[in-house]
């Protein structure tokens, strides 16, 4: 697929024109960053879906000062996340915020949110869940997403750090275009792999804990930052390339 | 030294008889969790300090519903943890509170202080910056502390899950006592060590960017859960071990 046809496709699955434009974004964005398993190839795959409720809008049903809490419904995770992160940017937490999203799958790339959000001046730390796919390294049953972590941070700079850490040795992304085999994706860390299967097991358990429905979820904190450490990291680092900076920058 | 003497020796330092308790709790704990580089040995390192504030006592100087911010002054970070602990215990959030601790080091087994929290009931999550000594796995110059994560999930059949890990290979302890070389204290992951680095540097951010001075420090969420996920885990992994079972159970 190419990039102009993102939204055309995406308007044809009955998308409204604001949500279409929020999962090009996104998607356009993880191809330009190299994460191709969270761009373009969901196109044809929300394509291949029975049904999809193009219709459906997040609602917050929760909104305290240091607490919000989404229902995602039948929307599409993206949304709801494009819908929190939104309300975040446009009324700011005095000083922290949990943002706790129900029935929110799928994500795409989390780094991508915590992004938008740094770049708004939060900072911002995120989990999701999604399908059981790592084990305890030592074998076993299925027990975890690959649940990754994301963490953005405002630089006066103007280039926030941002992280985004799957628990995964491999995507599977990598996996369903054969890049990897089904079998390759373990926590990862080799030796040290229950180091990655216990934060794993760590965040599957916040999100299951913080959502009140058996479905995925998403957790994310934002906070006011009360200092500005990025540019010292910079400088203390010289060459060394920091989480999140993008190819020549 | 032995286990008897951890309270003597640590009243023999000046400090009162509460802080003593807490202090030889948190030692005796890591002795009996196989943690020795968070045990007893400590006190022998703080006998061997020029100076300790005994006296010092944190301060909790924002105190709002959804968020407090600690200043550890020049007490000893285990008792300003354990003060933040102990506050949330008493006070818990509503539903969500993020509790910001400033000049808070050291801090010792962090699951120590999670598995507390999850012990009463809440949902917990902290992360605590240490001195910089992880450098990304490619070289160059040290950037972060070994900067571990805990999480910590309640759970009805009263066994919560305890996550604590560190980004380090090794402990700094192994390096200290010849266990390990200092050129083994990297990133753990191996080939994907760079993983592990990019979590080690957003907590240090993310610690570093919530507090206003630039000391080491502690950043703990505490949330009321919403669901009871940890037993259904258990039963999915079967005989598989979670992260902080003890020995035995």
């Amino acid at each position: 697929m190419q990039p102009e046809e993102a939204r055309p496709r995406l308007a044809a699955l009955g998308f409204a024109p604001a949500d279409v434009e929020v999962l090009a974004e996104h998607f356009l964005a993880a191809e330009a960053t190299g994460r191709s398993g969270h761009g373009l190839a969901r196109i044809e795959w929300l394509e291949g879906w029975d049904e999809i409720d193009v219709a459906a809008k997040p609602q917050r049903i929760v909104a305290d000062e240091g607490y919000e809490r989404w229902d995602g419904g039948s929307a599409l995770g993206y949304l709801t996340l494009a819908a929190a992160v939104a309300a975040q940017l446009t009324n700011p937490p005095e000083r922290a915020r949990l943002v706790v999203c129900g029935r929110t799958f799928p994500t795409g790339m989390l780094g991508h949110w915590v992004r938008s959000l740094a770049a708004g001046g939060l900072v911002a730390v995120l989990a999701a869940t999604s399908p059981r796919r790592l084990g305890h390294p030592d074998g076993g049953p299925k027990l975890t997403g690959t649940n990754p972590l994301a963490i953005g941070i405002p630089s006066s700079d103007g280039r926030p750090v941002v992280v985004d850490v799957s628990m995964g040795s491999v995507t599977y992304g990598d996996v369903l275009t054969g890049a990897a085999r089904p079998e390759d994706l373990v926590p990862f860390g080799g030796p040290l792999g229950h180091k990655a299967f216990a934060l794993a097991v760590g965040l599957q358990l916040l999100v299951d804990a913080l959502t009140p429905d058996e479905e995925f979820g998403a957790v994310l904190l934002v906070a006011r930052p009360e200092a500005d450490p990025v540019p010292a990291l910079r400088a203390l680092a010289g060459g060394v390339r920091l989480p999140g900076d993008r190819a020549g920058s």
